[in-house]
């Protein structure tokens, strides 16, 4: 299948890359190194230094025997998007070219402002080029679990039934996010499921929960195939963060009390569940929604267990709990459904003892590489 | 009170700022004249030319001794909004800054992204200002009920109450729109929503149905003070563009089979239901939200009721179902609620013969500017 990647120099989108070109996918990459201009402008940069893309892509086809395409752009830019999609051909495309991270939503107007637009009109773009393109061409969008909020009844896996007087109907779930960053990322959920509706497009939305992990059987072949792994308090997710705080020395940044459960997942899993869905892809018209985790932990459980795979590498791992920089519940009913990407034969990665002392002794090759400064939460919600 | 006014040009914006201009508010109006320009590139232009907002602001003061303000710019343009913002001090902000026309924002690839993008900074740009100058300033923000689609259970005025396994939960209500503007007004609240409960802002937001009138109290003195009234088939509302199609011995446009139904009030109205929310603001944090009608019609029974009140007037009206541009359920359950309004002391007027007529006798005297190139919609969702 012909795939295009947009944002293919992220945190997912390399490691995607290889993983569908490796099960012989034709693979093209699309990305405007936004992520790396805001990673050194913000001096917010990886543990390990990572090569750019034309480099990575020589190095693959070095390694692998296969190529992945290179187009750097902007997918806000339509009609450098439109002569990729032209050129390319794409049968199904994976947009990740989001701005990703919550904090850096919050930072202030400039922020925000980027965020909004640069989320919302490479959506629309997307959407754009598949109907002049191809209506057929599959579009899998990262989406974010984050886009639910914490509500006090189940969530459903994208669809809510409401009955209300007597009557039912049947509605996208609502949402309650808690950033403007994941606000957008319902937002571009809204467009595409509009487009559905009018022009009969095929849509995943992927709801995933925070990933963790630093390697994929592709990318650790070859440090300079890692993926950008942040461990700040901008781009890092929570539990990659708390593995670095504990090679590191410093207690783990907890915010408030650590009751806030999210469901969670091994970047292998994002990958596996990426392909699934280009291989199902949703029938015309199709607004189909994944929740993409596999276990639920609340931020406690996961500091509790850092530290006792820090311990049994000895490792000791302190635990602090820190003023909340954001807002949200620190304790809350969650129970999110997640079957879809199971029913599609996902094989899940589970958070064992084992996969935390791997990656925390991957971590430990590159202690020196370190910042310590970069651990403690800059940007406030209010 | 001083009230800003966004979109002060508009069919909207200039009556309620004369409205509140004659009721003793402070008032300024901002405008870029987006809509004249599109208007005029599009063809659409007004049934009555309209002067800019320097002269007519300059003819009510010469007309009732009370200054109105003007800024021309763009709410987009962020120093350019905070300027006016510190300025002018408002204590009010109404915000009509946005595209409003359905059709418009169908068009194709580039009005759909003005349509998304203006209506999405502009409102962002609104937060912001009111966050860096005076938190408590309270937006009115003019949304409308087409956020809601046609739902087969009671729309609720703003939030929806849902029992689901057992559990309860109270979401904002979920949002079905059937244009992408529809789409984008109900982005923007929930830009709105979000920033209420981060930073704790005042919002009301009003849930508004198509419009009709023409004419008020205040722009009823000098035909150079009436609104901007457009009649075809872009940016006029469906009542208006039946009296203008009555009047010019054009059938009327049913779109489809014409059971769509939908909530209306007269621009008298509307004028009132801002100034009551104004002097009514919004509690720290609330995202007040307000279904701002008076009485539901099917577009059937509206043709029907124009066919009526032509022939009290010697006009043989006839109506003709054509294909529907749009992509809508035809007939449908619609039943919402609308009393929140009416609890602040909206006193409604409603459709009557008389009001009919009069419009019908006021369009009339402006019968040899209609262009009835302008009638049929060219514009089709799909």
């Amino acid at each position: 299948m012909r795939v295009l990647i947009l944002g293919g120099d992220g945190y997912l989108g390399w490691p995607t890359a290889m993983y569908l070109s490796q099960r012989g996918h034709e693979v093209a990459v699309v990305d405007n190194y936004f992520r790396r201009r805001a990673s050194t402008e913000l001096n917010r940069e990886p543990l390990v230094p990572v090569p750019n893309l034309h480099r990575r892509a020589a190095l693959w086809e070095a390694l692998s025997g296969r190529r992945v395409k290179v187009y750097i752009g902007d997918v806000c830019d339509y009609p450098f998007l439109l002569q990729t999609f032209r050129e390319f051909g794409p049968e199904g495309v994976v947009h990740y070219a989001e701005q990703p991270a919550a904090p850096y939503s919050m930072m202030g107007h400039k922020e925000a402002l980027f965020t909004l637009t640069n989320n919302l009109v490479s959506t629309a773009n997307v959407i754009y080029a598949v109907k002049e393109t191809d209506i057929n061409c599959h579009i899998v969008k990262l989406g974010t679990m984050g886009v639910y909020g914490t509500p006090n009844i189940d969530i459903e896996e994208g669809y809510l039934e409401v009955e209300h007087k007597g009557r039912r109907h049947k509605f996208l779930y609502p949402k309650t996010p808690g950033s403007l960053y994941h606000l957008t990322k319902a937002q571009d959920g809204d467009l595409l499921y509009f487009y559905c509706r009018i022009w009969g497009i095929r849509v995943t939305d992927l709801n995933q929960g925070p990933v963790y992990g630093i390697v994929t059987d592709e990318s650790q072949q070859d440090e300079r195939l890692f993926s950008i792994f942040n461990y700040d308090d901008i781009f890092g997710t929570v539990l990659n963060r708390f593995l670095v705080q504990a090679v590191a020395g410093v207690p783990l940044t907890v915010y408030g009390k650590g009751g806030q459960t999210r469901g969670y997942l091994n970047i292998k899993d994002t990958m596996a569940c990426v392909e699934l869905s280009l291989r199902h892809p949703a029938a015309a018209g199709e607004y189909r929604v994944f929740n993409q985790f596999v276990e639920t932990f609340t931020v406690n459980d996961l500091a509790a267990k850092v530290q006792e795979a820090g311990a049994a590498l000895g490792l000791k791992v302190e635990i602090n709990h820190i003023p909340n920089p954001r807002l949200e519940a620190e304790e809350h009913y969650y129970n999110p459904a997640h079957t879809g990407l199971l029913s599609l034969g996902l094989q899940p990665h589970y958070l064992r003892a084992a996969v935390l002392q791997e990656m925390l002794q991957l971590v430990m090759k590159y202690k020196n590489n370190i910042d310590k400064n970069l651990i403690q939460p800059a940007v406030k919600w209010r």
